[in-house]
């Protein structure tokens, strides 16, 4: 890849032994906006290994005065929709503007090597090549948890490297949205015109997180159903009560072959900005992000050191039957699978 | 009360002191139906008294192996759509077949002396006097947890106690409908024919939930409106998946005061119990319940030995000012956070 344009791949390799696991060399380049220090560090948050974990943690910690100045996109949309095509020409508009781009994703079904997203570095061939874009494929991870907790720390080493404009892709598995919609300022759903009812087969809640809904592929002989699909989104969207963002969503018809609509894309998303910015919403959401990631974390850990206990996990078991057995109440043996957790802890 | 009737005032103040505070003969008496029995079980329920807990504990599961033989049916909707006229209604039919009905209510907004729904004895006045009719308040609590549990307790003492049909009432507040769903075997969502846009309003979640959407007070010259409204609930219930229990969720026309279409709402909920026991879903439904009320009351434990430990409360509120300050990233903390609880645990 970039790197082996660069340096020399012996040299490569003693770096990455000894210079680049130096968190104080690594932060310097990643504020200079070295794109091959980028890759390292997130190649570090990837790692299961302990030494790395600890190097993350300082790295990260370091990070953050330099983090938040960016714009954070969520955006999602079924398999199918045109994502890639239009995260090409939305992010080629905005390189063309003298921003500099990030393409991140959250796709818990995708390993490194094989990810229905991203992982295939064949797509955006044209954004790939662009000196002031920078993507990678999903974090790696068995859990969604896992996957959104590494996105979103990469998303910090973006803002410290100087990216402007964060993009979060995701296609939308299980509660993913949900997890990118956490981590963004912005969330954008990308449809495609269909025939008959528009809302149908549309997850709950979706529609609820878009800030706008952009009904791609509006061109050539798709224009008039997109036109429909745009009618039918709105009205939907008047059955939803106002935002807390007071920012009203927004339908826009986008070809992304034909570039067109793109920069209007933007420019909505800069009145949302400094709409939000202005009414305190922007700050005020991302320290609520943030205190939901805490909580979310702390009780992901509270759960794991409770259910992944083995003595626990077989006195589970046997309530379980008793309970289908009608013997014991799940409220009584929810108190004395408690009572067993405390002493096993107080044994220790 | 109906106390008052039975029994000389000076001898029950002594039975409660002794005999009633018997398991055994608590028990006994419920098996045979005794309506006195019933009320001061649930009492016992009631109370905040750790002696009286134990009781319960033992009384609840003697309780268990009587009881599950009734249909669990909830009932939700906005004050002043009838539910009380409906329960009445109802509940009368049900008992001129020989039912024996309970009424129940989750309102975690009431306390027992002044509940929003059911509190005020003067409600179902006809009901009240029946003698195969037993009605008691919302389970008193400040969470809804706490009354939720309440409530689950109080089903399995009224099916003990011979109750064919159980009737659980819930207005509506924030999660109870949840709660409600997740305790009885069929949902009916009351509901008014109004002007305009019926679904506009409803909770999202509430549609999902309900097995049969009633439109109250379709009588006289609402009778236009409530057919319009049935009209569009039933095209709504289309966009909604199958669900797990086979059941296509119906939608009619009701009303309470002329009696009118109540009789059906019972053969229809015979039908449902029909299909649902052929097909497996109804057992299997009642253990899903069971076990999410077991991983429930276990979660709830986990975060409030958590977040209730005071020395906690303290760091956790230190650690949000520096997330704040962007001084730690939320994940660090959590990671910090835990390790620290973890030793508090170990130290004691």
């Amino acid at each position: 890849m970039r790197l082996n344009n660069h340096i020399n791949p012996k040299y490569k390799s003693s770096l990455q032994k000894r210079k680049s696991l130096s968190t104080k060399n690594l932060l310097q380049r990643l504020i200079n906006g070295d794109k091959v220090a980028l890759s390292q560090s997130i190649t570090l948050i990837e790692s299961e290994q302990k030494k790395h974990q600890k190097l993350v943690d300082k790295l990260i910690t370091s990070s953050l005065p330099h983090s938040g100045q960016s714009i954070r996109i969520g955006i999602t949309g079924v398999p199918g929709v045109g994502k890639s095509t239009f995260i090409e020409a939305f992010g080629k508009m905005l390189i063309r503007k003298g921003k500099r781009i990030a393409v991140l994703a959250v796709d818990p079904t995708s390993s490194v090597s094989k990810g229905s997203i991203l992982g295939d570095k064949t797509r955006m061939q044209s954004l790939v090549n662009e000196k002031n874009a920078f993507i990678r494929p999903t974090a790696s991870g068995s859990s969604l948890g896992g996957v959104a907790r590494k996105t979103r720390e990469n998303i910090i080493l973006c803002e410290a490297a100087g990216y402007d404009v964060i993009l979060v892709e995701t296609v939308g598995v299980g509660q993913s949205e949900t997890a990118v919609h956490s981590m963004t300022d912005f969330f954008l759903l990308l449809k495609l015109a269909g025939a008959g009812d528009e809302l149908q087969g549309i997850k709950r809640g979706i529609i609820e997180m878009a800030d706008v809904i952009l009904i791609n592929k509006a061109d050539g002989e798709n224009q008039k159903a997109a036109k429909q699909a745009q009618m039918e989104f709105k009205r939907a969207l008047h059955l939803y009560p106002e935002k807390q963002s007071k920012w009203a969503p927004k339908v826009k018809c986008v070809s992304s072959l034909n570039n067109d609509g793109i920069g209007k894309v933007w420019d909505m998303i800069e009145s949302y900005k400094n709409k939000t910015i202005e009414n305190g919403f922007f700050h005020q959401n991302r320290f609520e992000q943030q205190k939901f990631w805490l909580y979310d974390s702390l009780n992901q850990k509270l759960k794991q050191n409770f259910y992944d206990n083995p003595k626990l996990k077989s006195k589970l078991k046997t309530y379980l039957t008793q309970i289908e057995k009608q013997e014991i109440s799940s409220f009584k043996a929810a108190d004395e699978l408690y009572k067993y957790y405390l002493d096993l802890l107080n044994a220790k």
